[in-house]
């Protein structure tokens, strides 16, 4: 992979690239693994002062927490899609069902193409700008082509998104109506994975920004904030109970990393937080290996969930999931196709949020354990709902009217 | 209708309701028509003083504008979807495009269901609280059913929609989905309607609120929220040509309503504006009488075009689009399905905004209006786009894979 640095300052106040086994530190770079031990890559900082009123007085995106990312300082003024800054509601019908007190939901639903998705991929776009690639790509079933698409349409790059060719036509039509390419590969969703690794290393691919590959310590990166917006919306403070989908895991990482600097840069009270991993049970290879009591991560082969945006087999960041939750006094749990649909509906019945399937695995999970007696019921509490159930639309199709009558007064009266 | 007022000054600064057409006032109530000359009522204000900072210093959603609406002051506090404050994306390479240096978007695809009815529902809850409904309702074929049914189970109200029987699959999902009654009526739209208006006149439906009947004259204001919005956003001022969808007119006419008041208010200067109407050609009443110099809308029958959700053919507020057209120095145009469907793209394309085929009639009549050469190519120009590609994925059903290829870097390279 090449790419040179294009403009004063692309990455901000990030310092350089540190192994997050080893520690081995290198500079920023399109790398994503340790030349010493091959461990994953991550982004620290050097951080100077930041204050709430800096951060307040920031535009209602994600970039009012510039200084805290990987991105030049003046990105606000870039052509992004500008993302985050999502409601965090509070959720009282929801509370009052499951017995919680004061619950409430940060719905990831609001950002551009309707998922958490856009905030991760509008870092990885200033690294590809960084690094002068011109290219953004990605392999991908769905939330995160739209989200490359419309970044790259935006950005004025060109994308290059690669799918499974058997995708639902609804998922086909996202991905290609942003106007980049999109090349559909006959095989499975590893074979095209293992195609784009194939790529990256060829000259095709040399100039491409892979966002979640060459690009990942950039890209994971957007997660932070949303620790930082679940702070800051509750008033400057952390959470007591955070319920957070696990996917490949990075997103829930990120949030506890996001929560700890938050606490070293003074903006929040050093209070503790619980951190609930949340997997449908089809593909729930951390929360297996959690239940086990195990640091090993068996991977799923065959994964069988409605909630395919979390159905990731061998979640790279699984160990480090495992470790947050034992270490906050959390836990990683997972439910059923059943429950998740049960919890899809119960959220928008009680909150008006109309989730996607992940969103239906966290609050089922949430649910779960409320029903069990593992939650503080008094406790501050956050569950993330990280995408549109517009996209999942099947997984809710018994949902109809609840009559079906000829235009008149009796008919209507004979419903009641 | 019945009702009576629940709570101290339900309505913030609104004072009464007067008529459109003769000017006769009347209390504030569940009513619609002039009692005098049948005529549309809308809202009139005592504003106090309303500052800037006063504004900025609010929410993030249309409650920042709580002394401009009909609303209670401590109207934020309460359970609403809290609609509002999407983004106004600076369209820096759609302008390119279209040789307009200076164009805006309003997304309104990031309020909560992805429509600009989250905005009028949002104040017609607060009608209906303060009228004593607990039943929220309205007829829909889409958009407004979704709305009412998330803004009716966040507020701890009933809701019944009722929907043409034959709607399709994804639209009774998404009008379900949120717990409410939906009655699927069989007959046609117009059908729904009558049914609906033979409904509020009986016993049955005393009690409930019709956000877009008995509760009109509320509900309506709530579109008053993008024109403050985007006056804000452009730095409290004015554009100087802006493009709205034409479905009742009812958008387009408060979108004015909204300007010439933070005139008044002294929140902006008091420079001139043009108001352009977009119409889908299958369903153009207001475009063709506005083409013909006439005053009179003459009802479009049997509307055949993609843009469901402006095809009402004979829209209420029509005579009022004229006037302001007229008076502005704007005009009314309308774009065939052809046209819309290249509008979503190139929007898609150019700005990674996905827009139902609304915002594809409002971009498509940018488009013809900027190649005639009927714009001026450097005045602040704002288009609007009220809903979500999601929702009308068949308008783009030919979007696919720009190639199918077996995994292999020759096959990829053969695309190339």
């Amino acid at each position: 992979m090449s790419g040179t640095l294009s403009t004063a300052a692309p990455f901000g106040s990030a310092a350089h690239l540190s192994c997050r086994e080893c520690g081995h530190t290198t500079d920023l770079g399109p790398t994503f693994a340790c030349e010493e031990c091959f461990g994953p890559l991550e982004i620290s900082y050097d951080f100077g002062t930041v204050t709430r009123e800096q951060i307040e007085a920031g535009p209602a995106s994600i970039w009012r927490y510039a200084p805290l990312l990987p991105v030049p300082a003046d990105v606000a003024t870039r052509p992004t899609t500008n993302p985050g800054w999502t409601r965090l509601v509070r959720a009282t019908n929801l509370g009052r069902e499951l017995g919680l007190t004061n619950l409430h939901v940060k719905d990831d639903s609001g950002n551009p193409t309707h998922s958490f998705k856009d905030r991760v991929v509008a870092i990885a776009v200033q690294a590809a700008h960084a690094f002068g690639y011109t290219t953004l790509s990605c392999s991908s079933t769905g939330n995160l082509a739209g989200a490359v698409g419309a970044a790259a349409a935006r950005a004025g790059l060109d994308s290059c998104v690669f799918i499974p060719s058997d995708l639902e036509k609804e998922k086909i039509v996202v991905a290609s109506v942003y106007g980049g390419r999109l090349i559909a590969i006959d095989g499975t969703y590893d074979e095209v994975n293992r195609f784009c690794s194939e790529l990256i290393g060829d000259e095709l691919g040399e100039k491409w920004g892979f966002v979640n590959v060459n690009l990942r310590p950039y890209y994971a990166e957007g997660s932070k904030t949303l620790a930082y917006e679940i702070a800051e919306q509750l008033g400057w403070r952390l959470p007591e109970q955070i319920v957070v989908p696990v996917a490949s895991g990075s997103q829930l990482t990120k949030i506890d990393k996001g929560f700890r600097e938050l606490v070293k840069l003074g903006l929040v009270e050093d209070t503790p937080y619980k951190v609930i991993g949340a997997q449908g049970s089809g593909c729930a290879p951390v929360s297996q290996a959690y239940k086990d009591g195990i640091d090993v991560i068996r991977p799923v082969r065959q994964p069988d969930t409605i909630a395919k945006s979390l159905a990731i087999g061998n979640p790279a960041d699984g160990p480090y999931v495992l470790d947050i939750a034992r270490r906050s006094g959390g836990t990683v749990e997972d439910v059923t196709d059943d429950e998740i649909r049960a919890a899809v509906k119960q959220l928008a019945r009680t909150e008006g949020i109309f989730a996607e399937t992940a969103g239906g695995v966290t609050v089922g999970v949430l649910k779960k354990l409320a029903d069990a007696g593992r939650l503080d019921p008094e406790a501050l509490t956050v569950v993330i709902n990280s995408g549109d159930g517009l996209k999942t639309l099947d997984a809710v199709s018994d949902c109809g009217p609840t009559a079906t009558i000829k235009p008149s007064l009796d008919a209507f009266r004979a419903t009641l």
